[in-house]
C-alpha cells in the first residue's frame, strides 16, 4: 500500500523513521483510509483529521506505557494503524473483523475502550491518579473533539482536572464540528481563538508595548496582581480554560507535526492539567469529505474517484425518513410542535424541519441531558417537543427523562432512533437497553412500530398526548409489509394480525415482521400460530393478555433488546399463576460486539429460523415434561 | 409570629410593602424559617441564604405570569412564605404535609418541578424558548447554586443559552458552597471574582488610565478590537462566562435587597441571557448554621438557643456509618483503595476516610457523571475505586455505569446509599429505580445487605472482586437483628434464614428484617415459612430458587424499589413454567411522595402488616381458584 507504511509493523515504530519521512508517511495513511474505507465503510472524515495529531502523538509515547484516551474513539484509525493494526482494516467493523473503536482486547495500546462522547477527560484524570498513587511516571493524554466538548461530562472533567498537581494532557482536537457544525457559545468562542492566532508570534510585540504604560494607581495595581498577569488576560487565547484553572497552549496548526510534537513534549512536563488546542480539518486530504464531511463522518462503501455512494438505485425508506416526514408534516399544522436534537440533525432526520422551521428547531451540541430537561422545559411552556436521539445515546439523559420529564408528566415525546441492534458499531452503540430503562419509569408511555405507516401514526398519536411518550424504533429500511393492518391507534391497545391458536407469538416493534416469518415456518410444521403486534411495551395491553388465554396455552415474546427487565419478563410476571406457557425471545445479559445486524441476530438467536427452532424444541421438552 | 409577615397573604403581596419594612421582612422571615425547622427540620441553612435574595426576585416579577425556577429546590422555603403558604410550614415535609421541594400541584407560583442538581437552567432556556415562539413576554429567572454549576448540565445549559436572542437572567447564588465546601476549577475562579470586587466601583478609573495608553501599533489594535473590548478583558470580573456568551453582572451583595434589585431589574431588560452573580452566606442570620453550614444543610428538629439536635441519648449505628468504618479499615489494608464522592462527602460517610486518606479521597462536587467515568479511569490504572452516591443521584450516570465501567468489566465498587425509600425529600429523591437500572446492565453484581455485619461483609466481598459492583443499603438506622446468621458472602448465593414449608419469603435487603416480622404474624396463623434472604439480587442465585422448589409450592419476592423491571418480575419469569406461585411485594408504577418511610410502607403496603394480609388473601383466592 505504500513503502513506508511497510515498515510500521509495532507500537513505536514510528519512531524510527527519519523526520523528513513523517510527511509522506501521513499521505500514505490518508491514502491507506480512503481505500480501505472505501471498500467496507467506516468512519472516515475524523479519521483523515487527525492523521498528523496521531502521529504527533505517537512520537512523543512510549506505547503502551504511556497512555492515549481517544474520546468517542471513531477517530483511532491511524493509532490502529500505528500500533500494527493494519491488516485489521481488510474486515473493519465486520463480524468478527477489528472494531472501528478502541478496544482493549485488540491492543494494550488502547488504553480504555469508548464510544460515547466527553468520556476522556474523566478517564485520563482517573488514570493520572492512579498513576500519581502508584508513584509511575508514565504520560497521559485525553484526546477530545471540539464536539464533544459541548458534553457536560468535560466540563464536569476539567473542573476537577484544575486540582491536579502532576501532568496530563488534555488535546483539544478542533475542527469545528461534531459530526455536524458545532454549535453553542463555547464553539463561538474557540472561533474567536482560532482567529485572533498564536500567542506565542505576539508575545514580544505587547512586552514591548505594556512597557511603556502609564502607572495605574495603587488600586488597580494591586487588583491586577502584576503586570504578567494583565498581559494574559489582554492577549493570550485560552483565558477560558486558564479561568477554569488549566494552562492552555495554543492554537496549533494540527497539520504541522513538528508543532504538535514540540507543543506536546512541553505540555507533558508540565506539573499539572494542560489543555493543548490543535486546529485540524475533517477529511484533511480527501477533497470529497473535506467538502462534505458530515456525509464522511461514517460512510457506507463509495467510489473513490468522486466519493459517490456504491449503492446503486433507489434506497428504501428508512425509519427515520419516515419519522422525519411526519414531525415535517405535524409541524405544518400545528405551530407548538419544537423538534430537539444532540448534534444529530442528519442521523435523526431533523434536517428537512431545521430549514423548514428553524426557529422550531433546536440543535444543543452532544448535551443529551441538556436536550431533554430543555425539552421539558418547553413542555412545561405549552410547546410540544419532540427528541430525536439515539436509543444509545438516550442513556446519557435517563435521570433527565426520569427527573424532568415523568415526574411532571409533561408531553415530551422522545423519537428513539437505532434502537435494538445497530450493528457494526458494536458494544457501545447497540440500542439494547431501552425499552428496560423506559419501562420502569412512571408516566412514561413506550411504543414501537412495526412497519413504516405505523411510526407515522405512532408519532401522530403521541404528539396528540399530555404525558411523556416515546417511540423506539430500528435503525435502516422501515418494513412495507401487512400494510393491511391499519388499525387505529389506542393508548395501551395492541393490534393482533393473525389468528391462531395454541400459540401467539407477542412481537414489539421489528420484531413483528420477524413473528411473520416464524409463523411461515410453523406453518410449514403444521401449527397455525397467532401473532399480535403488541404496539406498546407500557402500558401493557392487559386485555390482550387475558383474551390469549382463551384460545391458546403458550405465548412467545419478542423483542430486540435485554432480557433483564425487558418486555419478556413482564408478560412472564404477568402470566404468573396461570397454566400459560411463556418463551422468552430477547438478548442474553451481555454487550454484543459489532457485525452486520443480520448476523447478531442469527448468533443471539433472533432471526427467524432460530426462534422457529427455538419454539419447537419447547414443545418437544413440554411434551416430554 | 411577626407583624409584617402577617401581611404576606399571597403571591405579590411584598410589592405592597413601604422599602423601610424590607429588612425587618427579612428577619421575621428568618425567625419564622428557624422556628419552624426546629420543631420539623428540613433544609435550613441554604433557607436563611437566601432570603433577600428571594425578596428582590420577588420584587422584581408579577408571579405567577413570571417564572422563578429553582434549581435543586431546597432553598425556596421562603418563596414558598412569599407566596401564600406559610401555614405549610406546620407540617413541612410530613406526610400529607407542604414538601421541601417546588411543586407545582401546590402553587402556580412553582414554576417547575426540582429536586436533583443543575437542571435549573436548561428548564429556565425551555421556557424562554416557549415564551417566545408564543410571543409572551413574561421574564424568567432561574436561580442556581455555584455548587449546582459544578454539575455538567448546567454547562450544557449555558452553552445553549449564549445562543438565546431574548432575555433569561440566570441568578448565580454563590455561597461557595454545595452542600459541603465547593472544589474544582469553577469554584476557585468565582474565589476570584469575589475578592477581585465590582466592575462598576472601577469602571471610571480603569477607563481614565486607559485614555493615556500609548499607541499599540495596527496589528495589535486590529486584534483588540476597540479599545472596551481590552477594558472588559482587563477589568470585569466574570469573563469566563462571557467568554462563553453570557452576559455578566457582579458580583453582587446577595444581603443587599436594592442592589440585587437594580440588578435583576437591569438584568431582565437585556435581550439576551444573562448572568447574575450574587454572593450570599449559607446560614445567614442563625449563628449556629453559619458557623457549621453543611450540618444545617439539612437538619432534622433542634433546640433553637445552641442548634443542638433534640434527638436524646445514643443514636443506632446506620449502615452509612458502617460503610464508613468499612472503607476506612479497608484503606488501611489496601493501598490500592481509593474513595469518589459527588459533594456529598458527610452524607455518604466519606468524611473520615478524606482526613485520614486526603490523597486516595476525591470530591468531585456536585457530578455524579465524572465521579464514575473518573472511577473507572482508576480502575483501568489498577485502583479499586468506591464510588458512595446516594440512589437517587446515580440515576445521573446511569450512561457511564454501563458505558464507562461496565463495558469494560472494570472492578469498581458502587456503594449506592438511600436505597429505597428515604422519607421526608419525596418524589424526587426516594431511591426505587436502582434495582431495574443496575439489574439490565451485563457485567454487573448487584448485593443488597439484610443487616449492619452483611453491609460489611459485602463490601469486603466487593473488594475482593475484579468486576463491577454494587451494594444499595437504605436510609436510616442498620438492623442488628439476625446476628447469628453469618454465612460467608460467595457470589450469587442466598441465605437461608429459617427453613419453613408452603410459603417461602425471599427477601432483598432491608425486607429481610421485614420478612422476619412477617413470619411471626403467619406463624400466628399457624403457618411456617421460610425466609431467604437473597443477598444479590444480580446473579439471581437460581440454586435456591430451585431448592425451594422442594418443599414449597408459594413465592412471595420483597423489595424496597419499584415493581416493573425488579427483582420481583425475575423471580416471576424464573419459575414460568412450573407450579410455583409467586406474589410480588414491591413499590408501584408511580412516583412516591415524601412523608415518613414507615407511613410511606403502610401506604403502599411494604409493611409487615399490609404483607401479611396480601399474602393471607392471596393464599384465600388461590384455595378458592
Amino acid at each position: 500500500m505504500g513503502e513506508l507504511l511497510d515498515k510500521i509493523e509495532k507500537p513505536n515504530d514510528i519512531k524510527e523513521m527519519e523526520k523528513d519521512e513523517l510527511r509522506p508517511l501521513a499521505k500514505e495513511i490518508r491514502q491507506f483510509l480512503v481505500h480501505k474505507i472505501s471498500h467496507t465503510g467506516g468512519h472516515l472524515a475524523s479519521n483523515l483529521g487527525v492523521v498528523e495529531l496521531t502521529m504527533a502523538l505517537h512520537l512523543c509515547c512510549n506505547l503502551p506505557e504511556d497512555k492515549i484516551v481517544w474520546d468517542v474513539g471513531h477517530q483511532s484509525y491511524t493509532h490502529k494503524i500505528l500500533t500494527g493494526r493494519k491488516d485489521g482494516f481488510e474486515h473493519l467493523r465486520q463480524f468478527g473483523g477489528m472494531s472501528g473503536f478502541p478496544k482493549q482486547s485488540e491492543s494494550d495500546c488502547d488504553a480504555f475502550d469508548t464510544g460515547h462522547s466527553s468520556t476522556s477527560i474523566s478517564v485520563a484524570l482517573g488514570l493520572a491518579k492512579a498513576r500519581d498513587l502508584k508513584k509511575q511516571d508514565h504520560k497521559i493524554f485525553a484526546v477530545i473533539g471540539d464536539g464533544a466538548l459541548s458534553g457536560g461530562m468535560a466540563y464536569e472533567a476539567m473542573n476537577n482536572a484544575a486540582r491536579l498537581k502532576s501532568n496530563l494532557v488534555i488535546v483539544l482536537n478542533d475542527n469545528q464540528m461534531s459530526i455536524s457544525k458545532n454549535v453553542g457559545g463555547m464553539s463561538s468562542y474557540l472561533g474567536k481563538i482560532r482567529t485572533n492566532g498564536n500567542y506565542t508570534e505576539l508575545k514580544e510585540e505587547v512586552e514591548n508595548a505594556l512597557s511603556k504604560l502609564p502607572h495605574l494607581g495603587d488600586k488597580l495595581t494591586s487588583r491586577i496582581r502584576g503586570i504578567k498577569d494583565l498581559i494574559k488576560r489582554i492577549f493570550i487565547p485560552g483565558m477560558l480554560f486558564e479561568d477554569m484553572g488549566l494552562t492552555y497552549i495554543g492554537p496549533i496548526d494540527g497539520h504541522n507535526i513538528h508543532q504538535m510534537v514540540t507543543a506536546f513534549q512541553s505540555a507533558s512536563k508540565m506539573k499539572e492539567a494542560v489543555i493543548v488546542h490543535v486546529c485540524t480539518h475533517k477529511g484533511k486530504g480527501y477533497r470529497p469529505a473535506e467538502k462534505n464531511p458530515s456525509y464522511f463522518h461514517g460512510v457506507s462503501p463509495f467510489n473513490i474517484k468522486d466519493g459517490s455512494s456504491r449503492h446503486n438505485g433507489e434506497t428504501a425508506k428508512t425509519y427515520t425518513d419516515i419519522f422525519s416526514d411526519t414531525i415535517l408534516e405535524a409541524a405544518k399544522e400545528r405551530e407548538d410542535i419544537v423538534a430537539v436534537s444532540a448534534a444529530m440533525p442528519s442521523g435523526t432526520g431533523l434536517t428537512a424541519m431545521a430549514s423548514k422551521y428553524p426557529k422550531r428547531f433546536f440543535d444543543v451540541g452532544i448535551a443529551e441531558e441538556h436536550a431533554v430537561t430543555f425539552a421539558a422545559g418547553m413542555a412545561a411552556g405549552g410547546l410540544k417537543p419532540v427528541v430525536a436521539i439515539y436509543s444509545t445515546f438516550l442513556q446519557r439523559a435517563y435521570d433527565q427523562i426520569l427527573h424532568d420529564v415523568c415526574i411532571g408528566k409533561l408531553p415530551v415525546v422522545f423519537a428513539v432512533d437505532r434502537a435494538g441492534l445497530v450493528g457494526s458499531d458494536g458494544e457501545t452503540h447497540q440500542g439494547i437497553f431501552d425499552i428496560a430503562y423506559l419501562r420502569s419509569m412512571p408516566n412514561m408511555t413506550v411504543m414501537a412500530p412495526k412497519n413504516a405507516w405505523e411510526l407515522r401514526q405512532m408519532m401522530l398519536f403521541a404528539l396528540e398526548q399530555n404525558t411523556p411518550t416515546a417511540i423506539r424504533y430500528s435503525r435502516g429500511a422501515a418494513w412495507e409489509g401487512l400494510q393491511d393492518h391499519q388499525q387505529e391507534i389506542t393508548m395501551g391497545k395492541a393490534e393482533w394480525i393473525c389468528e391462531g391458536q395454541e400459540i401467539a407469538l407477542l412481537a414489539v416493534g421489528n420484531m413483528v415482521e420477524t413473528a411473520m416469518w416464524v409463523r411461515e415456518h410453523l406453518k410449514a410444521e403444521g401449527q397455525k400460530v397467532s401473532v399480535v403486534n403488541m404496539r406498546f411495551v407500557k402500558p401493557i395491553d392487559e386485555e390482550v393478555l387475558q383474551k390469549i388465554k382463551e384460545r391458546h396455552s403458550k405465548v412467545v415474546t419478542l423483542e430486540e433488546g435485554v432480557f433483564n427487565g425487558g418486555f419478556g419478563e413482564a408478560v412472564s410476571a404477568w402470566y404468573e399463576g396461570t397454566p400459560m406457557r411463556v418463551l422468552n425471545i430477547a438478548l442474553p445479559d451481555q454487550f454484543i460486539e459489532h457485525g452486520s445486524v443480520t448476523e447478531l441476530k442469527k448468533k443471539y438467536g433472533l432471526d427467524p429460523e432460530s426462534i422457529t427452532q427455538k419454539i419447537l424444541s419447547w414443545e418437544d421438552e413440554d411434551r416430554k415434561a
